[in-house]
């Protein structure tokens, strides 16, 4: 498996976004907490910059108020000319490319951790691009670690030749926390404190490796996006039924041919009927709806990540 | 304890309303569903139409366009000279007065059950707006036999001496059906299924009724609105902590003076400082966060509910 190339100096550029998603509360309140408070996001070797992705939605408590932020991180989106009538989220991604990024370039910020909610029962999720980041999946590894206890899966979201549409793609690494479930415009304390604990062991980890640690190789086990499912639908589009109540809740578990996938409201259900088992995720999340997606289908597999070397020492001026 | 009237009457003209607030899916499919398949709400006597309240708000899946709909069924709002600057919620309580109203008048219909979802865990909660509605609390103990395995408490939300302001408050008779714990913007199959038994039975109550059966005198208990408690805020308005662990989830569940209630951000707890057990409920409901209501005290009690008396025979006409 190729890999993408690993830091060579200390990563000092850090950004935490939160609220990318305007009703996603962990991430709109942590952030606001951490504008106030910003000691917490600092380490010796650098300071974590909080960051309010969609303040317009977070204001409104609405996933957006134009278009997905989430998906606004497109070359097209990126370099077109700006417009009065953009949506504002294109506005807003142009501004956070300036701030974090720009894309693809020596000066992009070199890690943005994204904080998101999901109404789906996913845990602990971790989301990145692809399997190719060495420095990602090391962090990864070493979120995992500290709570052995709770499961905590890596997605690899992009399918293979598609351009990066999220914020954290405009930096030179990006990792995204999804926990569920919590419903959208809810602040649970239980989630906001796991959310802050993985926030704190990512920086953690950072210092660590700006310190010189150095870090073995290992086998990573995650998930792979194989596309969405669609709610049965009546022709007019509206819902005909919805997940099944053997499926609900059960993200991450496989999911067999022949399953029962959807209750319909006439009674019947719907069984899956693919050719082998999946890993459901996502099922049931709120914001999908009207992407026509029931859950997210994936398959599990395991790949080898190479070690990630300590920095070189920098060097001591002589006296 | 004085009672209003019961009906003299068979109850002929009954709707279920869905989509009072358009991002509580349970209610906005039911309705759906029964638009297209209304043989459901049917019985010997009568035939239940459904309505879906605000079709504006329940398109977009938000709580509301405007303003609340289910607040809008005040004298006031519903009096008062149309204008083009009105709320849409403002004109539609007009128009589902006119439809199911007028409120306080003889040809108003004779029962609205007026369907709703919390993301609180609140279980089933049937809301009613006094103890002194006779009809409405024999209905209520029948919903309570039907099941009972699970709780299904009882709700009194109005003040004494407050005028009432919901979609159910042009009718003669109604009940609102809160169930819960379900995301904004999310369907679940277990809720949809509760919330279908509940309606079938509160259609099957009525059919008694107008077949002749009488109902003896009973003790109900129920919870009494006493007033919302608001979220620790910063002095920008903001808030500086969340619904502590200890009270998450335990709606209906006595709360002790000097139990915590609130987690600040800065770790600290908050304690309740009342002088009296209460049962918070709608503990962390996404739509009260603007309201500046993290749960709702209520006081437990019980009281003698009259018999509902039979129907008198309709007179037979002599040949």
């Amino acid at each position: 498996m190729c890999s993408l190339p690993v830091p060579r100096e200390p990563l000092r550029r850090v950004a935490v976004t939160g609220g990318t998603h305007g009703n996603e509360m962990s991430g709109v309140h942590l952030v606001r907490h951490w504008l106030q408070a910003p000691g917490e996001l600092r380490r010796p070797s650098f300071a974590a910059m909080p960051v309010l992705a969609n303040p317009a939605a977070a204001a409104t408590c609405r996933r957006y108020v134009g278009c997905d932020l989430n998906r606004a991180f497109t070359s097209s989106f990126l370099s077109a000319k700006a417009s009065p009538d953009d949506p504002y989220e294109v506005t807003r991604a142009r501004e956070l490319d300036q701030l974090l990024g720009p894309k693809a370039s020596g000066g992009a910020f070199d890690l943005v951790l994204d904080l998101h909610n999901t109404t789906a029962n996913v845990g602990t999720c971790l989301i990145a691009e692809t399997a190719h980041q060495v420095f990602v999946m090391h962090l990864c590894c070493h979120l995992q670690l500290q709570t052995p206890e709770l499961p905590c899966r890596v997605l690899l979201y992009r399918w293979q030749g598609e351009e990066s549409y999220n914020v954290g793609s405009v930096a030179k690494n990006s990792l995204g926390l999804e926990l569920g479930p919590q419903p959208q415009g809810v602040l649970r304390a239980d989630v906001f404190a796991r959310m802050r604990a993985l926030v704190a062991s990512t920086l953690d980890f950072v210092e660590l490796f700006n310190q010189g640690a150095a870090f073995p190789a290992f086998e990573m086990e995650a998930y792979r996006n194989l596309g969405g499912v669609d709610f049965p639908r009546t022709a007019d589009g509206d819902l005909a039924g919805t997940v099944h109540p053997r499926l609900q809740d059960r993200d991450f578990e496989p999911l067999q041919p022949g399953a029962p996938i959807f209750q319909l409201f006439s009674g019947e259900d719907v069984c899956y009927e693919g050719e082998s088992t999946v890993y459901p995720i996502f099922i049931n999340e709120a914001a999908y709806y009207e992407k026509g997606v029931a859950f997210i289908r994936t398959e599990k597999f395991t790949f080898s990540v190479p070690a990630l070397p300590a920095l070189a020492p920098t060097p001591t001026l002589v006296p």
